[in-house]
């Protein structure tokens, strides 16, 4: 090949060992027509791949072992390269290099690292099955990831903590949830990462990584059921086990393109699943399609599923919330056919919800966090950190209005079936600044807490898709419906909603 | 893009939704030029890729969800396609287009796929750590493939076979070689496949598939400790531990390019290990490097390594059995210092050993391959069925010659060490014959042989490359020592065999 060229491939190889952010962006050529894929997908746009970049860190240690380069053009080189990695494990990378004003530069590449013997970010242990289930039964064949908070047989809980982790004892058994999927014919495929204690909605883990978002490449994958989320968009699982207390099937469902039921509060039991704040916390399912979360709950919960309440609202609230584009995705959605109502500040339903939450957090890991002061990552540290800061009397009148607000939200319930997206927007870049995080997150978290507070069943499905900088996004949209209207509202929701 | 462009595009995509294998092989550029990349290596020519196509099967159904044209000249595009699969994950490929005689074809692909949550034909369990070791010691961090013959407490063994993991009862305690690593700091990765019962030295499993060969593309991994063999040369653990009968460790270290140590007969423990032929069975490890293998060796036999025997030999009837490329390589890398021995016919050795073997493999499974006539696949079953032939008069004549046998070879090896070439040739393409491999099967047992029948530590390690159809292919060299002398072996051949 050309030496230019050659020399240009040199100084690329040389930058992604010294990770010279500087010198790989300025490798890559300007422009909107620039591509460069891997395992997660495709980006376009010298922007966008300057962004992944600069999130990535470096590469693992490697040598070229073959270098095959091919003349397509004057100005226009392929090379393909195989790397073997230091500590075993091959690479590809295919690059079509163009001369354009005088440089050699990379207009499109894609590159396979070597394969990892299982994605940490997303699993803590897998299995071919990890768990059999029963040999024959209505959810036969389905492989279920277990968000990491629940007992199954054998196994430690880990609770997306290191520490909890290595103290944690083997569980004698199956928690009820884990072991009602097993009865039907499903098995356990494994132990799936989730946020620390389950006690964020990002879906970053600072011990484990951060799984890929399964819809949108270079996006957070929602949390704190993160793991479950990401492998059943990933078609590692078919079916997520997860909780829910303030978002956490509902958010990473609606980044990522899935079906995600919280089920009413109290209707599956709780045994053998760590807890956050029992008030809230629920159990619940991610799947990939309706039909599948339609079996699910079919075997779980009833097969009985009564007509719902023929009024659609939405809380004028929450629309007020939301990104401008979920707005405008939801209204062209919904056509008309959902009122709004007012429901009150959102920051009061926030405010009453995060106190109880947060008091039965510490009640229920305070000692532990205490003992373990460096244990627990940013952001779930601070958080606690609050927590262990609420008074018996706090708590009480947080507790009194989280009544109060109850009666509110069983009351529009009682004759109408609430409609909302369910997150104010898409799946947020993983390169996003804490502080527009902490934004987010409080948004999403005034969204949520109506279903919370209420006790009340709340299925999300992705029925909203729009432009966003990542390329199309999904939202869900959320519907919140009478205590015990769970099947109801998938079946609604699987029907068309007609 | 051009209309003939895109035509054919929409060809090759028909094409592989109905794996018109024609029509494919058609899509490519003839010649040897032609490329092809995936996770698994880089296919060099028309018809490497076409044999690796015939032997694939189908892709997993999917969907084009964004495709990307380029024009990089009048006669030559890049066409880049995010699919998303039915059941979940989106997959990539890459391909540069050209237009040559009137045709536009593939001169260059780059493939990726869906993610899978395991390699299933590699593993059968992996998790992090699936079981963790002590938090210190001289083996820490080290990650062990452990083949799926030796028991790990809290698991069942399936020793490759799927009706023999459904009856297999959750192991109660660590074998001992598991153990002795935990305790070391090193920690469990994962349950590795095994060929059915490690009675094959393929490294292909009917049930699971057949794991990549790290070191060669599209070449078999060797067996039958194909697992643990793979996870090590793909960098998916550091330590393999494994089995070896007649061949099971030194043959896929040969393969793929790996250190491995058939330890002395009766050295380590064989508790809570799946028997194949216990006179020969011997535990021991498969690593990328001698600094781990020694390391491995040092904690689990002995700290003190007595200098070998100075003379070198190698028996000239397996410089005769040898591929002729092997040969050379052997002859060029010893030059001269190793002296030829005969030992006398190797049919003879591999008779005797067969016939024991044979004989002890059905006392170990005869009752269970019996009542499970269906469950063991080709290859194995057949050689189930011959050993059940073997009468009491046949094993007791058999075990004569190998008692005269191991006196030839111990007497040999009390004043000097054999060197000589592991396999006869480098790994099979996966698309090998039957009847090539049970010709490659029985070369390579007339060479094992030797070591198995003397109870001898045999170490391979990577010495010999040279061109093969599919690539730059290793061959172990193998050093057979006397009684006891594996770590003084591994020593030996990290010091450069001065």
């Amino acid at each position: 090949m050309p030496t230019e060229l050659q020399d240009a491939f040199d100084a690329y190889e040389r930058a992604l060992a010294t990770d010279d952010i500087e010198a790989l962006d300025d490798a890559f050529a300007p422009g909107e027509e620039t591509l460069r894929g891997d395992s997660n997908g495709l980006l376009v746009g010298h922007d966008a791949i300057s962004a992944f970049r600069s999130a990535r860190g470096g590469i693992t240690p490697r040598v070229l072992d073959r270098v095959e380069s091919r003349r397509l053009a004057d100005d226009c080189w392929l090379i393909v390269a195989m790397s073997r990695y230091e500590g075993g494990g091959t690479g590809l990378q295919t690059q079509v290099w163009q001369l354009a004003d005088g440089r050699w530069r990379i207009t499109a590449a894609h590159v396979t690292g070597r394969t990892p013997s299982f994605d940490k970010a997303v699993w803590r242990t897998v299995g071919d099955p990890l768990y059999q289930g029963a040999f024959d039964g209505p959810l036969l064949g389905l492989r279920v990831a277990v968000k990491d908070v629940f007992a199954v047989r054998g196994y430690r809980i880990g609770a997306g903590n290191p520490t909890w982790l290595r103290d944690a004892a083997r569980e004698r058994q199956h928690a009820p949830a884990v072991l009602d999927l097993l009865k039907a014919g499903a098995s356990v495929r494994g132990l799936a990462r989730t946020d620390e204690l389950a006690y964020s909605i990002a879906g970053a883990n600072p011990h484990y990584g951060t799984p890929a978002n399964g819809a949108v490449v270079g996006a957070l994958p929602g949390g704190s059921s993160s793991g479950p989320a990401t492998a059943v968009a990933t078609g590692q699982a078919d079916v997520g086990l997860a909780s829910d207390t303030a978002g956490s099937i509902r958010v990473p469902a609606s980044y990522q393109g899935l079906w995600g039921l919280r089920t009413t509060h109290g209707l599956v039991p709780r045994q053998g699943m760590v807890p956050l704040a029992p008030s809230f916390d629920t159990v619940g399912w991610l799947t990939r399609d309706g039909a599948t979360l339609d079996a699910v709950v079919t075997w779980c919960l009833e097969d009985d599923a009564p007509p719902l309440p023929s009024r659609r609202l939405v809380p004028a609230e929450v629309l007020q919330l939301v990104e401008p584009a979920t707005r405008e995705a939801f209204d062209a959605w919904s056509g008309g056919t959902v009122e709004e109502v007012e429901v009150g500040p959102l920051d009061e339903w926030f405010e009453a919800f995060r106190v109880v939450q947060a008091a039965e957090a510490w009640r229920a890991h305070g000692a532990w966090v205490t003992a373990h002061p460096d244990a627990v990552g940013p952001g779930v540290r601070e958080r606690f950190a609050i927590a262990s800061e609420v008074t018996a009397s706090d708590e009480a009148s947080a507790r009194t209005e989280v009544e109060r607000l109850a009666g509110v939200i069983r009351a529009l319930v009682d004759d109408a079936v609430l409609v909302l997206p369910t997150t104010p927007g898409p799946a947020p870049a993983r390169t996003v600044s804490a502080a527009e995080l902490d934004q987010v997150r409080a948004a999403t978290l005034r969204m949520t807490a109506l279903a919370g507070i209420g006790g009340l069943p709340a299925l999300t499905f992705p029925a909203l898709t729009f432009p966003s900088a990542l390329g199309p996004a999904p939202v869900g949209v959320c519907l919140v419906g009478p205590r015990g209207s769970d099947l109801s509202l998938v079946r609604h929701a699987l029907g068309g909603l007609t």
